[in-house]
């Protein structure tokens, strides 16, 4: 069923929307900012996919660039829909509804400041399910909607059209090469695709699931529950059903770097216990991809891992790891169809350079009797 | 007064080409090659920019990248028309003829490639009455017209236009990031305008002059003549009219690097008299930008510095430096349009980081009484 955003939910979508980005996504504060400041007292139409017939036209939209430069380089505001205008010239056809091509971050807001400025409705859906670094990792290319072409737009008005055909990471790879020369940011339109393709390809009801995620944790806070039960009854009841505490303890460690326009690093998360030796290293490329608890692998990419405040569930992106946090790491299933043979070779460990096999994390590092 | 050129041709307008390359704009044997294969006994009509009607459609086409890897990454071939066939979709016009935008080099080839392949005329005339590094270091620029929207094709058949408006320099900057990415080569057309702007922007007829050098070079060798009289000859007539030779010697030190898509670095010819310390330091980015002899500047940029075999006159590029090498070094002064206050800040000496002022080779270093 479709329904109406306010600015009233948006600090609940941000919070739900970062708790997705598994450390990553870029941070969404901003990007909630500027869709309040866009969208004052109106409301946003969001789409349930259901709800879409199947000859709409929906053209995604995004941000991309490293998280860590993000922060620094708020966007002017107009450039999401710059590219969104840029793509429908280009194609001759005008969009009917847009959509985010990633959940987690800031990713969920960029679809919902095209909203706020063009009137367009946005569809409760995404091609990540999740936060990914790179624009080829989307259920909508492993299912056979490819992102070309591709429209970016910059905060000087530069507008980039890339057609790279059915080869999405060259389009990935070309597309960052221009956001890298952007000065790290760049806005995009992409995976034009149509109203079947979206119920066949996307990741449904994942912006109701952020919100929903954010509302819970703050109504567990305003009530004194404890928000980790209070996560797994939201989850229970989606696509992403399996919840574990993967460790608890104090951040020990942080390392990262910006490279070739990702934050990549590593994070120890080590028992609060000084007498203990055990210790969680995470590792990342933008978002969370590996949780190694004393050597064994207990989460893994595309399963979601997710550094949260261990007292009030904040979640915490990489870029806001310090040393001495108190945090709780929290291991959440994917979708089935985010774990098909064919879903993990686009986004699974490999796709990472990880050596590691995918092991669901409802039973990852489990010791066989 | 239009004109047919035959693959016969082409040997005379590629040495010609490599002299007005003044050292860099690739080598174009390889282009000459590609154009012979494609061409085989037809012809190719060159249209003088005069006989244009002012409502023509002109898309000028090229290849960008480091000389250095140009060598190393021969194109498929049909890149520069599948960017041209790019440019004309997006603008929904049809080009009536191409044109290059850089007379040195490999460029003089890539229309002719195209003429070859669609069955297009070619202008006789271009945007950098020479070879320049960038894409912005137009006449063509310098006098209103703008190079967006650019097309660019990669050998995969990836498309990519770039439209950043007025912005040249921006257009530069985000096509070379496309280009590096794309291994160090990209094929495109830019600065599609009317008959009118040609004849007001462009330097008219370089391929007729590089033609005719390489063509009275060869003729003088076959008559016994001295090249270097048959050069200043055949330029008096043009717009080019001054020559100099600013310095003969052999190369005894060659410094170059390829960096951020360009080809950089510094060459030293010193006398043969092995008594005498006279030197001539000669730096280039792709191009040769300015010659020191002794210290006190002899030619810069815009002007041409061309360095030849000291007997044949056979052009010699950057890249084909090699310590031993008895060469001389030409001054050419280029035409008035190109030595314009407006033109200077385009591609003068600031253009390149150079701190020496523009100086015309006919009377640079000439010590005054």
């Amino acid at each position: 069923m479709s329904w109406q955003l306010t600015s009233a939910d948006l600090p609940d979508l941000a919070r739900g929307a970062t708790l997705l980005g598994t450390g990553g996504g870029g941070d969404p504060y901003i990007g909630k900012m500027l869709v309040e400041q866009v969208l004052g007292d109106r409301s946003i139409t969001i789409l349930d996919p259901e709800d879409l017939t199947d000859d709409m036209f929906v053209i995604p939209t995004a941000q991309m660039g490293a998280p860590t430069v993000m922060i620094e380089k708020i966007p002017a505001g107009f450039e999401a829909t710059l590219a969104l205008r840029t793509l429908e010239e280009h194609l001759g056809r005008t969009a009917d509804a847009t959509m985010p091509i990633e959940c987690g971050g800031i990713n969920s807001m960029i679809p919902l400041m095209v909203a706020a400025e063009t009137g367009l409705p946005v569809v409760d859906a995404d091609g990540m399910g999740r936060a990914f670094p790179e624009l080829s990792m989307e259920t909508f290319a492993v299912y056979g909607v490819h992102g070309s072409p591709l429209a970016l737009a910059g905060e000087r008005g530069e507008r980039v059209i890339i057609d790279t055909g059915d080869d999405d990471r060259q389009m990935e790879w070309l597309a960052r090469g221009i956001t890298i020369r952007l000065g790290g940011v760049g806005h995009i339109a992409e995976y034009a695709m149509s109203g079947a393709d979206v119920k066949r390809t996307a990741v449904p009801r994942t912006i109701s699931m952020a919100l929903a995620l954010g509302r819970t944790i703050r109504l567990a806070r305003e009530a004194h529950r404890s928000p980790f039960e209070a996560i797994a009854e939201t989850l229970s009841t989606t696509l992403y059903p399996h919840v574990r505490e993967l460790f608890v303890g104090k951040v020990t460690d942080v390392e990262r770097r910006t490279t070739e326009g990702f934050a990549r690093g590593t994070a120890i998360v080590s028992a609060s216990d000084p007498t203990s030796d055990d210790r969680l290293e995470i590792s990342f490329q933008n978002e969370n991809l590996i949780a190694r608890r004393n050597g064994e692998v207990v989460a893994i990419v595309p399963d979601l891992i997710c550094v949260v405040d261990h007292e009030s569930a904040e979640p915490i992106t990489t870029e806001g790891l310090r040393y001495g946090q108190r945090v709780r790491v929290l291991g959440i299933s994917t979708p089935e169809m985010m774990r098909t043979p064919e879903a993990l070779q686009a986004f699974g460990p490999t796709a990472f350079g990880l050596t590691e096999p995918f092991s669901p994390v409802e039973t990852a590092g489990e010791r066989r009797a």
